[in-house]
């Protein structure tokens, strides 16, 4: 079997504006990132506006284990499918991160013969949005420290600076640091700590911006530290906001790319899944509709936390209606959800099946909450027996759910044809009536109790001391209204995550509480959230290669 | 009158591809960054390596003072001059970092009616390299950092790492920081320190790689550390040479913008000019030389720091031998050197610019000795006086350079025809005997006397007992035969910076010596040379500004 990367450089890629041409794209709306990455202008976008809108799909998972789901390639696969059955389609997609790139994830643009390409393009740099968050979110920070340095006019108290440097890397040596130290004139010494990018507010404000006046007003409400009184100081009194926003001018726009097979992806955007709403950015999602018949898209991790976020505070933001939701799931994982260890995944195991599929069927339970219509599918193995698939096709069945195998990790959009037909099927025959999970004048206790018992489960909510505090100061502040992006372990449904399968009987523990005033969430911390990964033992780093002609080997 | 962005946003500009067409160079030979921003291919930059040079010209200037000398307008001013006379002309300029931009000094694409377009996009992000670098940068950082994590089987000696991260952003906190606090999974403590990307090693190396097999060499002998036994540890012992080279991958490619007239303009790479060599990409020049009759190129600061460095770092090792300097000076800036304050510049004083003519004069005796005939210029002011240039005209004639007012700033490429005519005189008429200052052979404290004797007037050269001991383990590193590169103040030709005009009876004071392995140079410091500026009171970033358009305001 090939590398992706293998693959990804056998493709027979088109030039960019021959794949937007497909969508009423002409070259003059592109601005060209070399002959196979593109951006959309602005005028461009505004333009569309008035287009009718398409269907849009999200594609979720069972929550994740170690046996991979691959959520990003049967979104690519489905994409390619469904333009091989004549609709006009697009992916809406997360742009990958640099750091997990050399640590253990490798890349992210899909797998086998359903990916994104350029590949190393997409893994690299990409079109360069994610260093303009970096740029923008420290630029910020030196303001911060600079104000203070300058005489601290506004009052800052250096014990409650809560903005945070950030960089594309896993590097665990900035998690924790002390800035400041020489002499006078190096600053005011104080703890500082280093987010990974796709960590900072910036990033899911980007994705959550409609369009540049909207990205300046939410960047000015950023919360950057309290003053001696307890009030917050923004970035708006710190008078960051135009260059900031300066500084996104071309993050803003849509980035556009292509599937193995041609079919278009807007890849744009990636926040985190835990402290953010781990969905690609609202403009080009908006955008794609404009121009296709059926538009796919994704969320972070499993239905928990990337559906719940995708519909509340995505959808509900951006005034988006999801017409169908497509939930993967793989045989491996469902019988590791079933007790199973990772060794023994590849016999056949009806018995472990049966226990473990109680993981979708509480992810199904709870879309079926957003009165959005399910098609499940699998996401197939070469272990995979019939008999096990037969089991989990009747299961989907009896809860109302469309099912088709994907195969197009081997095969691609042929492989997709299957999910397909079903996703056409319920697109046609099932109405979606959708509406997010807790309405916004909610108290934020509530909010939290209505996801943690709905959507995870659990019998009820504990909070810490400080989280009740700040909980109480938020509202007070006027940030009762937002909706909640709870940070949690992607791995249970409860906030430990060993807890595999359908838990019950726990309760989800508070540690933490703070606003994200810009973005327009208040994130909630249960348990011990990384927002700085490590590399590992041996990071992918290691083994990447590029030879003179520019190839590059070793990406993953 | 209007300001530089106003003067730029009105520019009718062309589309890259054909400010390309020009210089022979076909759409498909470049990589498009929107419809003003390219890079050349690595193939077209090879296949062009078969044809014919053309002539090479320096500009350079006198010491920098408050007044201001406009290298970098003078440069752009005559490119278009060129252009106009007929000649095929290009510029290779350096790329402006982010960090000033928001600072004091503003962005750096030349001024008035000479200045590179788009200037916006010059001055943010532009295509990318400085991020590209950064992330190089600071994944090597991360590499090391994760290696002492795993084990440290290399010995690392974490009193001993000599690599620092860094971000391209004025930024004083991170001049001094601890790392690694935390717990056990959070790293090491010790402490680090970032430079202003522009002062990376990465930048240097990025600039004087002739390919992609020199850069990664060059990347592979980085010394990131010593371990336990004194010995160094390079950046090819952390296996990082393959993933620095993939991020590197587009940076190392020239990027072509055009001038408000429509010359073209080779704009890459820009090292820092005192503990770097201060010019652009060598693979630029070089490639610009095989596409034009005549390239202009600058160097940093004055010309005791950016040409020397130019002659005897980027020349040497590139086997480039410039045809012409210009030499830059104003008026206000050789009275400035001439004793009067700068509230005082703009009355006629001919007995200050006698006496701060010494500056222009040491700066020619200088350049005569690399053997390269001399341009003088003025980068002319409203408040100079005709007795002012007439005296300046016959000092320089006396010294057999060539002498010509520019008008540039004021009237664009038609300012610079009195200078472009006297710099093809000047390229016809005169041989260049180019040679380096010193050869290599040399032992490192007999080049760096040479350099403060020859060019500083220095009587002497002292050591701190640092430098000492870290020349001569350099020595018996095997680095001996490096050239020397030394970081001073620009602002004087002594390495005190108030000692202005041409200071006799000085000693050059050496603080810290080290070794650029990759660079290829031996880095020697006098005074405190700052690595990573800060912001000022107020920050150029709080006026810059953008409309929902995507207009930017406050740039200058």
């Amino acid at each position: 079997m090939k590398t992706d990367i293998e693959i990804a450089q056998e493709a027979e890629m088109l030039h960019i504006k021959d794949v937007a041409a497909q969508y009423g794209i002409t070259e003059d709306d592109l601005e060209l990132y070399g002959k196979y990455k593109a951006k959309l202008s602005n005028e461009f976008c505004q333009a569309a506006e008035k287009n009718e809108s398409g269907k849009l799909v999200l594609m979720t998972a069972i929550n994740p284990t170690p046996a991979g789901e691959g959520k990003t390639t049967t979104s690519i696969g489905l994409g390619d499918a469904l333009t091989k059955l004549g609709k006009k389609t697009l992916l809406a997609l997360r742009e990958p991160s640099l750091g997990p790139c050399f640590g253990i994830k490798g890349g992210a643009a899909g797998g086998g013969y359903a990916q994104v390409v350029p590949m190393e393009d997409l893994n690299l740099h990409f079109t360069g949005d994610f260093h303009a968050i970096t740029s923008a979110n420290n630029l910020l920070a030196a303001l911060l420290d600079n104000h203070i340095q300058q005489g601290n006019a506004l009052n800052i108290d250096t014990r409650q600076i809560v903005w945070k440097r950030c960089m594309d890397m896993n590097d665990r040596a900035l998690r924790n640091i002390v800035v400041g130290l020489g002499a006078k004139a190096d600053g005011f010494v104080r703890e500082d700590h280093f987010v990974i990018t796709v960590a900072s507010e910036i990033m899911a404000i980007l994705c959550l911006a409609t369009d540049m006046d909207d990205l300046k007003e939410r960047l000015g409400r950023i919360i950057v530290a309290y003053n001696y009184n307890g009030d917050p100081v923004t970035a708006k009194d710190l008078q960051a906001v135009g260059a900031m926003a300066a500084l996104l001018k071309d993050a803003i726009k849509p980035n556009l790319v292509q599937t193995l097979e041609h079919t278009g992806a807007f890849v744009h955007g990636g926040p985190f899944a835990n402290i953010a709403h781990g969905c690609n950015s609202v403009k080009a999602t908006k955008t794609a509709l404009k121009l296709a018949d059926i538009v796919i898209t994704e969320a972070g991790f499993g239905a928990d936390l990337g559906a719940e976020k995708f519909m509340d505070i995505k959808c509900r933001m951006a005034d988006l209606k999801p017409d169908a939701v497509v939930l993967v799931a793989t045989v491996r994982a469902l019988k590791y959800n079933g007790g199973v260890d990772k060794a023994n995944l590849s016999e056949e195991n009806l018995d472990a099946l049966k226990k473990g599929i109680c993981n979708l069927e509480k992810h199904i339970e709870n879309l079926q909450k957003f009165g959005v219509p399910i098609v499940v599918t699998l996401n197939s193995f070469v272990t995979d027996t019939e008999a096990e698939y037969e089991f989990i096709k009747n299961f989907c069945e009896e809860r109302g759910c469309e099912f088709a195998l994907s195969e197009v990790w081997a095969k691609g959009g042929e492989g997709g044809k299957a999910l397909a037909e079903k996703v056409l099927k319920t697109l046609e025959e099932k109405e979606s009536n959708f509406k997010p999970l807790y309405p916004d004048e909610m108290p934020l206790k509530d909010k939290i109790k209505t996801i943690a018992t709905e959507i995870y489960g659990a019998d009820d909510v504990t909070y810490a001391p400080a989280a009740n505090r700040m909980l109480a100061k938020l509202t007070d502040l006027g940030f009762g209204n937002l909706p909640v992006c709870i940070a949690k372990t992607q791995y249970s449904f409860s906030d430990d995550q060993k807890k595999l399968g359908r838990p019950t009987g726990f309760n989800i523990n508070v540690r933490d509480v703070y606003v994200n005033a810009g973005a327009g969430f208040v994130v909630v911390i249960t348990g011990a959230i990384m927002t700085m990964p490590g590399l590992p033992k041996v990071p992918a780093a290691n083994n990447i290669d590029i030879d003179k002609n520019g190839k590059i080997t070793g990406l993953f």
